[in-house]
């Protein structure tokens, strides 16, 4: 089944591998007379593009959208909007090991069983390379609300955390420092702790927080397509997600209802917001907060076992250029995602 | 936006309000020639049923389920599956008192911001009743594929959980108490803990593991509709649902990838499975498990402040006959939400 | 693939068989505060009814519709509406014979060689008993633009046409007769013709025009999901239905640009309108027109020959209660199918 | 809503105006291992290019395809398939004296009502220039199916048609003239006709038949997606068409039961097939034919009154290379549009 779109009015179509000729996508349902601000979404791609920083990935890609459609004089013109990023820094060589060879906790096993056959070079179309795509498709929904604020970060990076709610932060904060953290005391410790990582040719995992702030209340739709369900699949569906959590999430399991209920102010606001922004599948006007888990980087620069197609063991070890933890550079996918969730139901 | 179909190929669609005629629902893309087991669909409603035991809700619903349409002598057709199940115990009078209030973590609110109006007995739309047609609809969807086996069970109430992985219990215990827990000692717990809660007038949060067994590799999309995507948002329709995670989950996040990593065995399996047994969004094969968090129950039997429509502040008791405790009857509809995803993949 | 879904913002899912317990459907996506005429919708199944007049079929059916959900206090809430229609007078008897025969240009052979069994009692889900739902979302579809009217009529029957324009007629005449036709002197030879039709055994095709007026411009989507061609496949999607046309039609397919483009009034009103209200699948503001065509209903009262499930020939003649025109019943079929494509678009 | 997608489990989802960077689309769905051709997409493309013959618009395009994703070592993967055709000779200057003109006939208008502002550079969104991905992604749909014989051609120009049933035509002979009609007599006759037209600074419509063989029965669904409602709908979906039947069409209407019904063959064919190939909405095996209708090009080589944005009365007069008839470079278009319906049902 086609699997390649996203959301049901405003919708992202993606397609492209990591070392085809380009990444694209196609957005349909963006209103017209949207004067696009085409820096915006470009520095959406750079905030997630390799080489940006010391400890990410130094593949040097330019990753440079061009837009092909749906713009006329700087405006939408409700058509679709149909956008590529060419790829250019491909060193298909570096994958040719992995022709025959299946690499631990990747995607080339599954590939393999469902299509028969797989575009084996550095992932294909199962890499992160294709968030490219979402970036660019989210920099254009938050541009639908300019009102609304979507400010993600990363909350902890292995066993390192910030230990603060996020009203005690200042999200102008985040893009100072190579982690995308908020907090810079945590900021620095993490960053000296993936380096770390790096040198021992490992990667870790961590997590990333969303806030989303200033959506009005009704958003979202009840039963199956809850705002946060939404917002979880959005999230799940990106590349090592392995949960999602909102409001209070796993720790609320632990709570009594006379504790955990949000009571009510006269203007409707809430006193807490255990709920986390949303009652019922729909959004009360409150913020929205989540949490997603992002898995450590299954390529590491260490000698692993594995087996090639015809089940024969072999040892093998990462090469290429990796990032020794992910969520840094994800920052920016999580925010696109959320501001495509949201676009869905605000067009 | 129409938000009341859940999947693409194996589609259910519902209707129903908690005090309304009745609860029902469509099943559309139903293979035909399937010979239904209707005692087997009956059983599952009998699971999530209220006052089934001395731990749940008290209200005395039949729930009996009858089929309208898509089955001849016995045998699916391949067309619709139309179904009703009719309220039958509805005390609208219980409710006439919160006409005019919002109750705190209810949707009362958003429904009234989005809809500008509502059914306010019993939550209407956003009744866990709601939950009846998924459950019907997921035992349809269990019969599609007898060799998979979908094992769910309450792995915590509040702070008591089964401290052991899932390959140590016996699933064939879960259904042997009140609380659906497969640990006969933690179970004793959980229940003492329930009833404890309950005699306080208050409501405890919990979590549901669920495992799936002898899935075929292959099931999944890629990209947007990644099998855990799809898993996720599912959970995440169902009321009360917080959080979702599977395999290593938001511990995956704290790990290494020289620890998290599943190597190979050389039939394909894997000696770990921090995977949960989806790769790139794909089935691998291994078990796939996952955990879902459901918060407190919002009608606590203790008196709160809270709104009417017009802002003034007023105190309130909650009334009626509710559960302290949503999981033990959960059990069934995270079961339920699995089978109606996999379906999907696989009709 | 599950098909039995009609509209993307405005959802009607229908179910039921001819001979099974009951019709009915669901209508996702209605807006909430909407008060509902419940006679104005019983009053379109009426003219879809059955026994209603001496040139239709004589069964007798009550067609009476139950609703389920997604109205409190005679309002639409915004929830799903859930109705049913009981099937009363179901004679399975008349249909044993039917078995193990694939009756000509029905559709048996072809639901056998898709589903490799069927309900053959009365065409099952293939019966145009199915078209009770549709009247159904039709009428709902209609009350949310009570400005616009969409008025259908017969414009043939065999022969016999109505050799006038549509703006020359009284729509208010159509119901003045069985045949539906606002033409009197016209309706008067159909329904005679009609009449000699069923006397020998026989059955008659005709024609339905159909004028919506009042449309405001700016409806429908360009490219693939142009308002005609959603008019058309709803039209198509109707039993019996080989042909549409609109504005110009096949005849248009004869002229020149030259005396086929339509010229615009400084108010943007066309002087012609040869493009029957849509330019590029798009609503200007005129009449939209269209005309669909019926073959003559395929169970005749003469003997056929035919064959059965193993291949050998037969002989066969058609029993039970059928129309001998399908037309004068389908008028509001075809109602209800416009009004449920343009709710799509206006919601 | 979103509108530029085309079918449920293959998706073509299409971008790009007629004067902006280029036109391209995704085709998501199709299965992996599939040795395209691409010489044959190629061709399909020069059929419907311009310039390809004396009777057609004069502008020379290249539209030479490029594939960007889905394909790796000439295989499909799976995974969509990216592709965009260069916009290489647009005359942006032709159309700047219809910035603020509404064309008769055309799209100018009614997109300014939707959309409050359009690129109106040589229709921009609403140009025929669109169809190229429709050919482009039914050039790949066509390779999914060998076995399946698609023939479009051309069955009338204005009052000239073929008066020969369609099994007496050799489908070989469509491509042996520019107007693409079988029978080389009639074919001459337009051909003079078109030229003759096109002197007189004119337009002319036409009808294009298709034929589909060798396709098995069972493919459809009943109800709302029914085979040929999916046919109606693809093919009103391009440019200019007024009209879609199939089998006996709108000739059916003016027939009786006893001449209309199609006997059964002891081996399920039937002797007559004036069901066209499909019945109950689900293919029986037979040959399928539907006609088409298109109306004359609206933009005609003489002087024309018209209005302005302001409603201020003007003339103008065509510019600019157009068709004098559409009918012959449509023919690929229906061919593709009904491989992709196909597509969807096969895969």
């Amino acid at each position: 089944m086609a699997g390649n779109t996203f959301g049901k009015k405003f919708r992202l179509t993606t397609f492209g591998e990591s070392h085809g000729v380009a990444i694209g996508g196609v957005v349909d349902g963006c209103p017209s007379g949207v004067s696009l601000n085409f820096e915006a979404i470009q520095y959406e791609l750079d905030r997630r593009r390799p080489g940006q920083s010391a400890i990410v990935t130094q593949r040097k890609e330019a990753d440079k959208v061009e837009f092909l459609s749906g713009v006329f004089e700087g405006k939408t013109t409700g058509t679709p909007i149909g956008f590529v990023v060419q790829n250019t820094n491909q060193k298909s060589g570096d994958y040719e090991h992995l022709k025959d060879v299946y690499r631990p906790s990747h995607a080339d096993y599954t590939y393999d069983k469902k299509y028969g056959f797989r575009d084996y070079r550095g992932g294909g179309r199962s890499s992160a390379r294709e968030t490219i795509s979402r970036v660019v498709g989210g920099a254009i929904a938050k541009q639908l609300m300019p009102e609304v604020k979507i400010n993600a970060f990363v909350s902890s990076v292995g066993e390192i955390f910030i230990d603060k709610p996020y009203q005690a932060l200042d999200f102008s904060l985040t893009e100072t420092n190579d982690v995308r953290c908020p907090d810079l005391v945590t900021a620095q410790k993490m960053e000296e702790y993936i380096r770390q990582i790096r040198k021992e040719g490992d990667t870790i995992g961590g997590t990333i927080t969303c806030v989303i702030q200033n959506l009005p209340s009704g958003l979202g739709d009840p039963v199956f397509d809850k705002l946060h369900a939404e917002l979880g699949k959005a999230m799940l569906s990106i590349n090592a997600v392995k949960g999602f959590e909102y409001g209070s999430g796993f720790c609320g399991a632990k709570m009594r209802g006379s504790e955990h209920n949000d009571l009510f102010n006269p203007d409707g606001s809430t006193k807490s917001n255990l709920s986390g922004g949303i009652q019922g599948g729909i959004s009360n006007g409150m913020d929205i907060y989540f949490r997603v888990a992002f898995k450590p980087v299954a390529t590491i620069m260490q000698t692993q076992q594995t087996i090639d197609k015809d089940g024969n063991l072999l040892e093998m070890q990462g090469k290429g250029r990796h990032d020794p933890c992910v969520v840094p550079r994800a920052v920016p996918i999580v925010e696109a995602m959320a501001a495509l969730v949201l676009a869905d139901f605000i067009v």
